[in-house]
């Protein structure tokens, strides 16, 4: 016979900046005693922010991010027509997409499963984006 | 002791033409009696559509996405190799797989634990789609 | 009453050549006596490869596959920052954001519910990028 279990958390983060950040520490530390095996899901509940899992050491690879992800959707296009909350906003929208609102994270020993170089990143796509909610899912 | 359930139900969705379109009611309608806490996985079983989640509020949204997409994967290159499906089917792969295939969503107090401004979207990238295969599998 | 599950395994691909690759054989391969219904997940842990599903007849979708990549993150940029992991380190880091890390795949009748056309990928995204980790769960 097996337990299962749904546990669920919202949490909060502070505003950061537009770029891509390391939230790594702050969802495990939001997580307190992780079943020995399952699944971490995040959830990011906008939709001018994105969630995606990259390189944890040099911050160098988070400037690239931003460098290329604002040529892959430039900011000031004529193309676009929903321009009315600003000119990040449309951009925001669809580089959300691209990366994503979601991140499910296998849970081994009681640990997130991450490979040695894999950090989770608020993908932050306003200038000033405010507070972010995340929910956490963990299914065991 | 908790009771776990997997509970799967396949639809079929109205053919849609090109472009990017809110189906959270057609996915909501189809799901009776949410679990309290859980997943929702929406999984695509085509190669040439995809899913998402953004902006539920403006259809200039919409629009841009398609515009954008079409700028991303154009879709009269010479670069491509396979071209005897029409001129919309390898860019269609392409994009199905920046936007990817599969949403998974958490079930919050019975019901799906969007943002307020999140809707889900099905991205068709072809000419003529037909009728798209959704697969819907909830965990609680 | 329901007797669920959750199933771990780790599996390490041999090495790939750059490009996209159809790994569904050796995913299914690995998986044995999958359940009735539930979820499959596939996640890769590296930051310099990704999964993704798409087109498994013709191999000539993988080939624009790779030449399109190629062309949305461009190797021989100035425009990079972190350099010194090579010239295919950064474009590779930023690809893999864009096909993701992960695959959730539902499980219908002890079979991957896959449709006709959907295969898994190894998007291989470095030239010498070795033998990659992939944890496979199956929740049930």
């Amino acid at each position: 016979m097996f337990v299962t279990m749904v546990e669920q958390k919202e949490i909060i983060l502070p505003p950061f900046g537009r770029g891509f950040h390391l939230i790594s520490n702050i969802i495990e530390n939001s997580l307190s005693d992780l079943p020995n095996a399952g699944l971490l899901q995040v959830f990011i509940k906008h939709t001018s922010a994105g969630l995606s899992i990259n390189e944890n050491a040099d911050p160098s690879v988070r400037i690239d991010f931003e460098t290329i992800f604002n040529k892959l959707v430039p900011e000031n296009s004529r193309d676009y027509v929903h321009v009315f909350e600003g000119k990040d906003d449309m951009p925001a929208h669809l580089k959300s997409s691209l990366t994503g609102h979601s991140l499910t994270i296998p849970i081994v020993n009681g640990r997130l499963g991450l490979g040695t170089w894999q950090g989770i990143y608020l993908c932050e796509f306003r200038y000033q984006g405010g507070r972010r909610k995340l929910l956490l899912t963990v299914i065991s």
